[in-house]
């Protein structure tokens, strides 16, 4: 196994990292901005070196810096964690060439997989459904109703060259196309004096699902079942959820298969994230894969029993699986809230700041992933998540009932949060029935609160 | 469901209790002594009262006070949690007077096996082995002498007034009985003006092997496994685990039917403990039971994945245990740390005061069951356990590896406490191996420190 493993992250990965790489035995090199020197992870960590300035360009960004971090220290691997550099084929590259193991895919593996064009390309290659749409762009308005038709109903309308809207319309039959279309197009010619659109399918109020994927450096590949999370601020997830409780064993089935089919046809290996759109009538559709571990695979790991750091660092290192797709097992419930250093009264806007009282939620069934502590100084330059609480149940009720009273108990004192935001959620009816789509914090939420 | 609870205590005991009535939806009352205003347990509470000064007899221990709470604000129940009036039977008739629920067992379940001796007598009418012994003294080296054939080698003969080790004598077969016999007899006549002497069975380096009990009030019982409490100091447990790792299914099987049958014997019913020694040849004796939930049920709820105080709660409302013995499956290995305020080179002499930093461990696999915050004053009047720290592996190793890691992350100051020694034992070789019995902190922690 590695000896020693530099984390090139801050935060709450940077400390989930350290706490498995401790269990198992492997020393730990954080790296940390000037502005991060009284972070946790610089710490808890056998070894820190200053990376540069607070700026992330200049740090957490700048791969020489961690690459030199890296020899200097003795470190046979990189874990990027989540954000900054983990999807950044310049670091996997800039690895290859030192003799340092990227703990992730290959770099081959992000650039089939997260360019999302090239990956639409390549799902479609390997069968696997992506939301139907035109190929090529087109202003024709006879062959753009043809390809309409092709798509199916409802669709959008969207101008090549648009954004934020404009030179966009939901279509919902044949009849209205041709207006729509026009409409659109004339809108798109004036905005951005480009006519050219393209056709897609509009998925009605979807579910965001996405398949965990782990895959060893021999070939096999399995995934963890899903996450729900559909509930996003701007496409941001909020509040995450394993499993979905709306999927049935044979559709997990087959959208697990097709996870799986996806992960294997760039023969991907560590963990990775299948996402897709579900509908209502339960159609389902590749959207994206992200090539690293998320912010909320917490949820899987209390639900299928692995550390999935532990694992990610298993096959980077070269073991094999010691599991197969059968031995899988599902188990329970589990739900993630994110806890962010953030105004839900001035449009969630970070509130950075001193932490002056701090009080984590703990017993049965919960879990904190965190890395403040009381007197600890948010500083304004990243992300402003603080920490993660996760809780586990038998059933969907019992993790919400558990989520509701853990983040009653829990205390922040000094900063802005959005726990209380978070509440709301846990205490809407529409949640508690699980009737929820990627819309619901927008339509529900806001307009709960007006 | 009950509506309201008074919890009867205070501690991360009173906290854990709390907990569970928030998911369970049910209000609680807190009760407190003067010194306690600032604990935890008082603000979590939907209510508080105080019920007196900080001497427990005049607050914690006060049934009058703890009833009148009650009253006052309307609750249906009181838990006692562990220690203070949870064995008290006066309670539990006070709580029958008066109409209000004890969650815990019925008076006469406390007066059959609350009391050692009427216990035993139980235990051996109901056919459970326990630790073999003559039943009446004598002074007489014959009659002891078939005694002591009959109870078998190695014995102890033990002076009836004796104690502190004086009139008592470890006999390891029977050509050395008259000898230590009258050596011992001798030294009780002359210390204790009474020569009248015990015969009983010498059970050389067992283990502590605790059978976690959960019966209802329609005759329904359980076991849900065994833990392994054989890490003490002074007969106070350190550190446990679930399940007994020397214990395979079979003698599993055996103590868990012989627990159950000890339970059924008095018809038990809500939470317990039957406590086995267990010696190297896998012959067990009943030595005590415990009627109220203890300190240790967290290693216990993590491997059968259930949350012991609902189901108390439960079977205390009236409800139907909802599995049988078949249903409960033991899943991994637990292990609980005791945190105390206490300092080891002062021979853990209890170290109260204000807590000046705080970190508490987290993340995947840890449980942190505590009442202690930011700038709490801990004080000197109670027992010094401040919390306990609670990992769950696949097995035993990866429990203790991640044990070792939460503690080396877990921060306290302000205190002394028994982290460091929790780590000797965790980093202790005859530790990793399991080969433990009840001497072990005695002889091997101790002696490797002086």
């Amino acid at each position: 196994m590695f000896k020693k493993i530099l984390i090139a992250n801050r935060g709450e990965i940077a400390v989930r990292i350290i706490r498995t790489c401790k269990e198992m035995g492997i020393k730990t090199v954080s790296v940390y901005s000037d502005i991060d020197e009284d972070s946790i992870h610089v710490h808890m960590a056998d070894e820190s070196i200053c990376i540069g300035p607070s700026k992330s360009q200049k740090s957490y960004l700048n791969i020489d810096n961690i690459i030199s971090a890296a020899i200097v220290t003795g470190a046979e691997a990189i874990h990027p964690g989540y954000g900054f550099l983990s999807e950044s084929i310049k670091l996997v590259e800039a690895c290859d060439k030192n003799g340092i193991k990227f703990i992730g895919p290959k770099a081959l593996h992000m650039e089939m997989m997260g360019n999302k064009s090239m990956a639409r390309k390549t799902m479609i290659e390997a069968g696997v459904p992506v939301v139907p749409g035109s190929k090529e762009a087109t202003n024709d308005e006879k062959i753009a109703y043809e390809i309409a038709l092709e798509v199916g109903f409802p669709l959008m309308v969207k101008a090549s060259s648009g954004g934020g809207g404009r030179g966009l319309r939901i279509v919902y039959n044949k009849e209205e196309f041709k207006e729509k279309f026009n409409m659109a197009k004339s809108e798109s010619e004036i905005g951005f004096n480009d006519d050219s659109m393209y056709i897609e399918r509009f998925v009605e109020n979807p579910r965001h699902i996405e398949f965990q994927i782990l895959g060893d450096s021999y070939g096999n590949v399995v995934h963890l079942g899903e996450r729900d999370c559909s509930l996003q601020r701007r496409n941001q997830k909020v509040l995450e959820e394993a499993p979905c409780s709306v999927i049935d064993p044979s559709l997990r089935k087959k959208m697990g298969d097709t996870a799986l089919k996806a992960a294997r046809s760039v023969g991907y290996e560590s963990v990775g994230t299948i996402e897709f759109l579900l509908d209502r009538e339960n159609n389902f559709y590749f959207i994206e894969m992200n090539t690293r571990i998320q912010v909320e695979h917490p949820i899987t790991e209390e639900i299928v029993e692995l550390d999935l750091i532990r694992e990610q660092i298993n096959v980077a290192f070269g073991e094999k699986l010691k599991f197969t797709q059968e031995d899988i097992k599902m188990n329970g419930h589990a739900i993630e809230c994110r806890i962010n250093a953030e105004d839900p009264s001035m449009n969630f806007r970070p509130s950075p700041g001193t932490i002056e009282g701090y009080f984590a939620p703990g017993g049965y069934g919960v879990r904190v992933d965190s890395h403040i502590y009381n007197d600890y100084t948010i500083p304004p330059t990243y992300d402003s998540m603080i920490g993660k609480v996760i809780t586990w149940g038998k059933n969907r009720e019992e993790a919400i009932d558990r989520m509701k009273r853990a983040l009653d108990e829990m205390v922040i004192v000094g900063v802005k949060t959005n726990i209380e935001f978070q509440k709301s959620i846990l205490n809407n009816e529409r949640f508690l029935k699980n009737d929820i789509d990627t819309s619901f914090i927008e339509k529900e939420i806001f307009k709960k609160e007006d």
